[in-house]
């Protein structure tokens, strides 16, 4: 069957896990590719162009917005970060489904474009159990954890906008589930009217 | 998770092997049951009352109809058939997925009255296949058959109606595939409200 690829939304509470859950799937399976994206903010050491992000100026960043070359863009904290289109629609044609880790806002602007987009929500097993990993990373002060449980209620305000939510209670399981959610979604009428099309013919020249 | 059952229509085309791939996914996952229908047609010999079907007599069956007892109904060759509301609703409310393996009239009934029912249509892997299946069972007249496959010619028309199509080409891959889109059908935010707002209560208290 000559496949196209799925645009994959995730988003998800800090904490809940969603970086690992991908990284787990696109390195199971072949057919996922993370999208990256563009960012006018400073690589970190050890951070590569192309690889974690485009780094790209603001002049290059708001050429981009003006071109219609983002999927969707957002600013925080004084620097954009935006989904560049023609790395995912490459992707697609290439039939490899493209996974975007973003938030609400950006996954909306998403659905609109690309109606047919799967979003996922990414929520951990209880709220005790995210605070309970936020504070098990170690690396967080009490206020910095606040804020993150803080913001996890805003975020939760949106959740009736995904297609599916993802319960991340044991990893393998939550990669699964992803899997199979994408997998499905593969077998819809409209994503499959070649194949439907072929039969109808084959069964007429049969008849 | 209190769990609610969903219902899954299935259909295809004769021969497809719809209800061998069904028989294969109750016996090997217990949350799944098969609907049993009501029919005014006489038992076959070894045809259990309650197993195959209720047979019921015409006047039991119109007495469902009027009061509203059946989700959905048809005629064949002069006898009723139609699926008892009482059997589903109790499976479902078990949390118990059920199965109902129904013709497109049906399956649109039931998607009126339960539009969260999840619709399936089993396909052959080509229409050259369809006719070799269909003449391997060799119990067939040629006439019966060029009858099948004009018939699928007429059910091809109403695919684009249904939520996925599931195509048998080895029956454990479809059998994995059902599975898959059931399993991924329950992870919708309209499904899980009750987990989705138990979070959110938590989340709450804790900041």
């Amino acid at each position: 069957m000559n496949r196209k690829g799925i645009i994959i939304v995730v988003s998800g509470f800090s904490g809940a896990g969603k970086g690992t859950i991908m990284k787990a799937l696109t390195a199971k399976y072949d057919q996922y590719a993370l999208s990256i994206s563009a960012t006018t903010r400073d690589p970190r050491p050890g951070e590569v162009n192309g690889r974690e992000y485009f780094f790209v100026s603001n002049e290059e960043f708001e050429k981009l917005i003006a071109d219609n070359g983002l999927i969707e863009h957002a600013g925080y904290v004084n620097h954009y970060y935006g989904t560049p289109r023609k790395f995912v629609e490459d992707k697609l044609n290439a039939g490899i489904d493209v996974i975007l880790e973003i938030e609400i806002q950006g996954a909306l602007q998403v659905k609109e474009q690309y109606p047919d987009a799967v979003l996922l929500f990414v929520m951990p097993p209880s709220a005790a159990e995210l605070e309970k990993r936020l504070r098990g990373r170690g690396t967080e002060s009490d206020e910095v954890i606040r804020q993150r449980l803080k913001r996890a209620v805003e975020e939760s305000v949106g959740i009736e906008n995904y297609d599916y939510i993802v319960i991340n209670d044991k990893l393998e399981d939550a990669v699964e589930s992803v899997h199979g959610i994408i997998t499905a979604a593969h077998g819809t009428p409209d994503r499959n009217m070649e194949f439907i099309s072929k039969v109808r013919e084959e069964l007429n020249g049969l008849n």
